[in-house]
Order: structure tokens, then C-alpha cells, then sequence
């Protein structure tokens, strides 16, 4: 195994972090950093931190088995000689993707959103849909995105890397709020700004767990096309729904292509295949008048970016996607009722630790997510880096602080809990752990 | 099939691409677009325009192969359980990748590069290596980057996503000039830049397939110790040598981590996959005195654009250099040899074509390069992209215009062949049909 280093390293020759560009002394991916770093020290403490999905039945030969069944699609449905298909799995191959259509057919179906095939960019997971999506769409230091606050960091990250100014907008209990959405919006128009999209994540958010109301939703998309407002809608969570039943999402709602969908298949697939996507169909007029889709100039930068998404990732969601019948909502009937239950197994453990008295006496308080991966908790201390290691050190349980997803401060007495990668056992034992952490921590600052 | 497309669209609901990030306009990425297009109306045309890789032998059936190859590996040679190979390839993974070892391994017995897996970063292709390089490198607007020209598209491009400043330095006969990227330092630096970094492909270089000499290696790289500036080393086709031996590349040379390492096995592997690595094995210091690798500075930015590169993607190529025992080189010898073969057939047919009497008559030129995929023309008339559409329609062979691939002006009567996905009966035809175009052009243009 070669591990040797260079050897002589001059110190003129070290380069100053503090002339590499600003995204590497951010706060927040420092702070992620951090808290990576946290987690993986405490491999044996019960995690209700990563946001990664359950591994369900998977099995490695599963993929074998979907790339033939992508491959057997292109040869039966499509009539493809072998080599057409060799090549396709070989070689570079379409900029925007080659199973765009099969997702624009499955979007059709699940989501009753109905695009043309070549408005969908297949992207290297949902992250490259950010990163294309916000590239394209802000050119002047003014250009400002809105995000609902707390909020994601991968799309404030990626605004960082771009020096993107972003503006966040305080959430609601029932998530993004569109009035307040509305103010800030002609807040940054009196400063000089340009308000040139909103980050949004409809249904039970990363981090707050929080949804939208179908009249929400609604009055959001009246706004955007009142304030010439585009709408990143990020929706990797739709599916899993707890109580009640799915909502349209913001695109399927969309009459004036006011939004564009970002799409992940890392909850519902793989998160190994790092496949993504974005409906852009929206229509750019050229200095001439030619029209092309918006879809057509985030190709000129994805190739720019990464070329093409993996022909084998492709191939190995396509198949997934061919084996479901186009229909990935069915297909993950086994998962939405495996994350209903762990959500369901985490509420109900909360409250045995916590009954309605003893959490007013505490000060401790959570929301009840209609469905998704989270749930915040509200504590009597700060809940920061530092106490998460005691959490993790003494108490064998690790949570994410949620003062890492606001941008303007706040959070600092909030952690977020996911269970979405967790037997009822393992959820059942960490949440005694945390209920002992909460409560010393919460005598701690009370005394 | 759903395609059918959202309804109204009212006039103000379009977007203006002046509007949209300058990219999307820069004239590069337009021609590129439109070269694509000449080159799709005219699939039966016989093409030297894209370097895409031979397929050899490759079969979809070798997917599952290597994919085997890589859990066998991780079972047997490391000692993994089923149950941590399931999670590696299903599961959200390490950012920087999870085959750096690997590529390690065999850079060591291939390129007699010595560096720890930990500078390793593996990319979705080469493109993405770049992008985080020149994101990490480039803080500031005075911050410049050179860029020998002719020059590859996909850095100038990933450049202009990111409005870093690019300075072309001419290329010589025998590729990258060291003295004139001196020169260029200092006129950057007297102007009030900061020159930051080159990009420089030492070997059969993408268009000019010029290469540098060892002596020029050595001389490029006290000019950067002693002017400060990093090198980005980008060399896809170093395995691919028509005449002579292999050369030592700049980061086998390099003593003071002044290199930056860009790798690719689109060419050496399969593109299909979109795996390429940086080596960043840079020291960076922080604020408090903390070091770290250049390489975990990248991981930062690398978790804002894909988050991490395909597991599955990054198994085949795992799989592939299991297979190989880490010896790339020597697995790609019959790729070797079918792309020396078809650079010799290339050269032979144009200079039968054009013997020496002749070609001084009409005025036409070629290089004659040591290896790689590509040569480049001179002719008496301009070969752009009107010139290509009628060598396309009327003669039956595609070509690239060299012209865009100068930043400064430049090469419009030039253009690029690439023989590395042709038969030997297509060179032959090819080249004959291009002799009768190049042939008619002169003639008219003398006339």
C-alpha cells in the first residue's frame, strides 16, 4: 500500500486558509464539519442525527438485476440493437441524462405533475440540482435567494460556494410562511436587491419536520407570480407520510412555471446511486427572440460541472424505476409505513418520557410532524456542539443541534432527531438515554 | 407517456437569458452547443470531431463483474461483514470517496506517484476535480488563472461558472512554454493580479496533442516554487504513447507540492462510470496554526456540489483496478496499442494524401504528436463551424474548428482530428473524403 508522503514540505509552500475562498471559513461547514467529526467519535452511542435513509431489503445484487432490467427496457420497449445499449452504459452520453423520460412518466404518475421529458436535467443527486439550478439563476451581486429559516444547508451551502447573498425567512409551526415570505421579499426590494427565488421544502422539512398547507401552498405560488418570484421546490421527503394523506406539491399546483421541482431518489431508491433531478420548464427568450427551456441552459452549465450524470447510476434507477412500473410511490409502500412507524415510536416515546406535566415543568416541549425523517425538540439549555458531547460521551445518544440550520442565530435551545435509520429497539432505548440527558441537563439549568 | 406540457404561459412568465448568469452566453459555451448540434444532424457522417474512447471489448455483462470484483475485495481483503458492503454501496458515503485507497495504490505503480490516500479526492469525473480545485484556489477577483492555449473547454468553462478570471499563455510546437507562463506571471502581477494557478495537460494535450519535454517539466516547476503559483495537472492521455516512452508527469516530479494531481478514467476505464480523482496534498494552515490537506478543504466544497461521487460508480472502478492488481497501465495495453495504431493510420493517410510537394503547394500543415487522441491541421481558408457544416453535408466528414478553443482569437484555420474511436477503414475513407474537402477549400480560397 503506498502511504508515503512527499517528503520535504517547505512552510513558504503550506497554503494561508485565509486566502482560499470564503465557503471553507463558513461557519456552518465548519459546523458540519464538527458535527461529522462528533458523530463518527461515538460510533457505539444510539443516533437519532443523519438524515440517511433505512437500508430496507437491499441487497448488493440488486443492482445487477436493475441494470438488466434497464437494459432489457431499452432492447424490448425501445427496439435497441445490443451495441446501442452497450454504448450507452459505456460512454458519455446526453448532458441532461437518458433517463429523463422515465422520470417525467413516473412524475406523472406519482406526483400528477405533467412535463415534457426534456424539461427534467437527471443530475449527480439533488445536490447538483441546487448547485445547476442556483448557477443559472443568479448573475448580479444583488440577486438574492429567500430560504425558509431554519433551513437545509445544502442549498445555503451551495449559495456560499456561488456567493450567493441569501435571506432567511422565519418558519412557521406549519412551516414556510408565504406573508412573511411577501414582506421579506419587498424588504430586500427596498434595499436594492432583486428577490430572484425561494428555497422551499413543502413537505416535513429538514430540519423542523414542519408542512405546508394546501392553502399555503397556494397563496405561496400567487405571490411568486405576483413578485416575479421563482420557487426551488425540494421535495425528498413527499412520500412518507404520517398522518393525513399526501399533499400536491408546489409543482404539481404550478400553472405559470413559477417553480422548479428538485427531486432526489436518495429516500425513495438509493442514496449510493447519487441520482437527482429538476423539472425546469420554464421558457428563457433569448436577445432574438429564440425560446429554449430552462432545462436546455442548466445543460451548458452541468457541463460545466460534472459532464453527465453516471450512465451506470442512470441505469441502475432506471431499472428501479422500469421493475416499479413507473409507479415509485407503490414501490415504497413497505417504507412509508416502516418511517410511519418509527415517527409514530418516537412521538409515543417522547411523551412516556415526557407526559404533558412533567414537560411543562421541564420546559420541554416538540412538534408532531404529519410524516418525514424529523422532529425538533425544544430544551431548557443550549443545545449545542459541546453538550451533544456529553450527550454522546455520557449518555450514549447523539442528536443534531438546530442552531447549524439558522442562519441569523436562534435555535440555540433546539435539537432535531431523526429516525429514520432505527429499530423500535434502538429508538426505544435512545430515547430513555436522551430523556435522562434532557433531564440532568434541564435540572443543570435550572439549578 | 406523459408529455404533455403545463398549459398557459403567459409572455412575462418567460425568463431573459440576459437575465441569467453570463455564463450561458459566453461564447464558448455557444459554439460548443453548436458544434454538438452540427455533429448530431450529421450522424452518417464519418467523424473526427469527439474524443470519446474506443469500447474495446467492453460488455454490459462487466458491470456486474466489477462490481463483484469490489465487494470480494472488501470481504476478503479487508475483512468486511455482508452487512457493511450492503451499507457502502447503498448508503450516503464518505465525501471524499471511498476508493481513494485504490487510486493510491495504483497511481503508485503506474505514475510513481507516492502520496497518502488521504490527499486522494474522487470525483464525478474529472470536471467536478476541476471545480473544486478552482473553487478552493480561487478567493478573490484579482485571483488569475492561466491557461496554456489552445486550451481544453471543460476548465475555461468551469472558469467562467465561477467568473474566475482566465489568461491565456500561447502554446509552442512543444506544448506549454515555461518562459512565456513567466512572462505571463509577471504581466498578471504588474497589472495588479494575483497569478494562482496554471492548467497545463503535459502529455498529447486536448486539442494541440503537443507535449512537454522532461527538461520543460522540470523548468515549469522551479518557475511555480519560485513564482508561487500552483499547477493544475490534468493528463488523461498519458497512458496513450504513439513514439517514444512515457514521461514522468509534473506530480512525479513535483518536491513541493506544488501540483495539483487531475485524474480520469473516462479514458483508461469507462467513462460511463464518471469517476476521476484530484490529488491535493497541499499543507493549509489555518488561522490558529491547524494543518490540514488541501484535499480536506476540498471535501468541504465537494459536500455542497454532489455530496459525495456514486457509490455504485465508484465500485466498477473499484472492481476494475482489483482486477488489474492496482497496474492500470498495463491493463490498458491493448487500448494502447489500438490508439497508437489508429494515430499511425491517421498520419499515414493524411500524409498520402498530402505528400510533402503538395501539401507546400496547397498550403496545409499537421502536427505529428508522440500520442494521445488528437493532431491538429493548419489549412488555407477558415475552418469554422460553416466551414464544418459543409464538410459535413457535401463531403461526409466532421471535424473540430480549432478556433474554439483560443480564448484570445486565434486558430480559425486550424482544426482538430481525433482518430480514437474509428476503424481503420473509417480513417482511411475518413481522410480521403477529408483531403477532397480541404482540397476544394484551398482551391477556392486561392481562387
Amino acid at each position: 500500500m503506498a502511504d508515503t508522503t512527499t517528503p520535504a514540505h517547505t512552510a513558504s509552500g503550506a497554503l494561508d486558509l485565509g486566502e482560499l475562498h470564503g465557503s471553507l471559513t463558513d461557519p456552518v461547514l465548519d459546523a458540519m464539519n464538527f458535527l461529522n467529526e462528533v458523530v463518527a467519535r461515538f460510533p457505539e452511542a444510539i443516533s437519532f442525527a443523519p438524515g440517511r435513509p433505512s437500508e430496507g431489503t437491499f441487497e448488493p445484487e440488486d443492482l445487477a438485476r436493475h441494470l438488466r432490467s434497464y437494459s432489457d427496457h431499452l432492447e424490448q420497449e425501445r427496439g435497441w440493437s445490443r451495441d446501442q445499449v452497450r454504448t450507452q452504459l459505456f460512454q458519455y452520453g446526453r448532458t441532461n441524462g437518458v433517463i429523463h423520460d422515465l422520470i417525467a412518466r413516473t412524475l406523472a404518475n406519482d406526483e400528477d405533475i405533467h412535463v415534457s421529458p426534456e424539461s427534467v436535467v437527471v443530475t449527480t443527486g439533488c445536490q447538483e440540482a441546487m448547485l445547476l439550478s442556483l448557477r443559472a439563476l443568479f448573475a448580479r451581486p444583488e440577486d438574492t435567494l429567500l430560504v425558509s429559516s431554519p433551513c437545509y444547508v445544502g442549498v445555503t451551502g451551495a449559495a456560499r460556494l456561488l456567493d450567493i447573498a441569501v435571506r432567511p425567512v422565519t418558519e412557521g409551526a406549519a412551516g414556510p410562511d408565504p406573508d412573511a415570505i411577501l414582506a421579506a421579499v419587498r424588504e430586500i426590494r427596498a434595499e436594492g436587491g432583486r428577490p430572484r427565488a425561494l428555497y422551499v421544502v413543502p413537505d416535513f422539512a429538514n430540519p423542523s419536520g414542519a408542512s405546508m398547507t394546501v392553502a399555503a401552498r397556494e397563496r405561496l405560488l400567487e405571490i411568486a407570480a405576483q413578485e416575479d418570484l421563482l420557487v426551488l421546490e425540494d421535495d425528498p421527503y413527499g412520500f412518507f407520510v404520517r398522518e393525513g394523506s399526501a399533499r400536491p406539491t408546489l409543482k404539481a399546483l404550478d400553472r405559470e412555471r413559477r417553480v422548479l421541482h428538485l427531486g432526489s431518489f436518495s429516500k425513495t431508491a438509493l442514496p449510493g446511486a447519487r441520482v437527482g433531478y429538476v423539472v425546469a420548464d420554464q421558457e428563457v427568450v433569448g436577445p432574438t427572440g429564440e425560446r429554449t427551456l430552462l432545462a436546455d441552459q442548466l445543460s451548458k452549465i452541468k457541463s460545466m460541472t460534472t459532464v453527465n450524470t453516471s450512465a451506470i447510476s442512470q441505469a441502475v434507477i432506471g431499472g428501479l424505476l422500469v421493475e416499479s412500473g413507473y409507479r415509485l410511490r407503490e414501490a415504497n409502500a413497505a417504507a412509508i409505513d416502516y418511517y410511519r412507524g418509527n415517527l409514530n415510536a418516537l412521538l409515543a416515546e417522547l411523551e412516556r418520557h415526557f407526559p404533558a406535566e412533567r414537560r411543562q415543568e421541564l420546559g420541554v416541549e416538540w412538534n408532531r410532524p404529519d410524516g418525514g425523517f424529523f422532529l425538533v425538540v425544544r430544551v431548557p439549555f443550549v443545545a449545542d456542539t459541546k453538550a451533544l458531547e456529553c450527550s454522546a460521551r455520557a449518555y450514549g445518544v447523539l442528536w443534531t443541534p438546530m442552531g447549524d440550520f439558522y442562519l441569523d442565530g436562534g435555535g440555540d435551545r433546539q435539537l432535531r432527531l431523526s429516525c429514520s435509520s432505527l429499530s423500535m429497539d434502538e429508538i426505544t432505548e435512545g430515547i430513555g438515554r436522551l430523556a435522562a440527558f434532557i433531564t440532568d441537563q434541564a435540572a443543570e439549568a435550572a439549578g
